[in-house]
């Protein structure tokens, strides 16, 4: 029984984060989560006593945890800092081209929707500049380059995740990756 | 009186402009647009029978006139391409810090939260890419390069408006300014 519970919170927040992706975080009411997680009706705030920022806390924090799991995989297979770039750029990359340019970041609309939320936004996007600052570091970087490489890294794929998206063209990838590897 | 009545609509949309830049699209309810531009309650769809698309339309319109006009002017003191890349990312980032992290940008709002928006944002990343690949031709790059290359830094400028706002810190501005500098 706890699992099926569990369960079901699990899955209200994957729907979420999905739809933070799709459509933003305000645009997103607790039925389109209760909706697309095929969730009983009601059990939302059972789950959820801190209702949408709640949800939006935890579908940030799943997020990142995806994130930060497959930077740690793509270091593995990284011999040079320049190979985790271009691994973690091509991740981002083709999340959206497999959406049909439909999801983008799932912290970037709390940053730009939710001053309220700007807690949740500062811890996920340091615990992936953290995770490739140490994996930069271990692939030969001091740790002042290392920590501006992620900071750049990072800002050039949230940033080409919105151009575009808005474009529906993977050439800001292509140039943000051209400039990398410069 | 014609002159009264177009400042009147002038203002709310350079309202909703920054409403859009503080806390996004769908937050900003046409009551905010009307009360921050003191314009009479009543006369938003008297000047906007479209609604809020239609003041996004022109809200995205006004942002990106500006951004172009900027680009122009500092592209007219730029000796090398690499002086107008550290132009456009400085522009960026004094904006960000002059309102304290709490304006960004105002089109990628509309791009995270609405698809029938898309039009409209693409139209401004279009018509801000095309300015800098002029300007980057202009200071010695050919048309391919130029173009990468002002895909490149708009990717990084809306991506380090993103994580420098969650961080509250320019450090993601210094880093991408530090990898375009490379």
């Amino acid at each position: 029984m706890a699992g099926r519970r569990s369960d079901a919170r699990q899955k209200m927040v994957s729907a979420a984060r999905e739809l933070f992706r799709e459509q933003g975080y305000h645009a997103t009411a607790l039925s389109d989560v209760v909706q697309r997680s095929e969730a009983p009706r009601g059990s939302v705030y059972f789950h959820f006593p801190g209702g949408k920022a709640e949800l939006a806390a935890e579908a940030a924090e799943l997020h990142t945890r995806e994130q930060v799991a497959n930077i740690d995989r793509a270091a593995a297979d990284a011999r040079t800092p320049a190979d985790l770039v271009r691994a973690y750029l091509d991740l981002a990359r083709a999340a959206l081209v497999a959406s049909d340019y439909r999801q983008g970041c799932a912290v970037a609309p709390l940053v730009i929707e939710s001053a309220d939320l700007g807690e949740v936004s500062a811890r996920s996007f340091t615990a992936i500049i953290t995770a490739l600052t140490g994996h930069f570091t271990t692939l030969g970087l001091d740790q002042a380059n290392a920590r501006t490489l992620a900071d750049a890294v990072v800002a050039g794929a949230e940033g080409a995740l919105i151009t575009a998206r808005a474009l529906r063209s993977t050439s800001p990838f292509d140039a943000v990756q051209a400039v990398f590897a410069r």
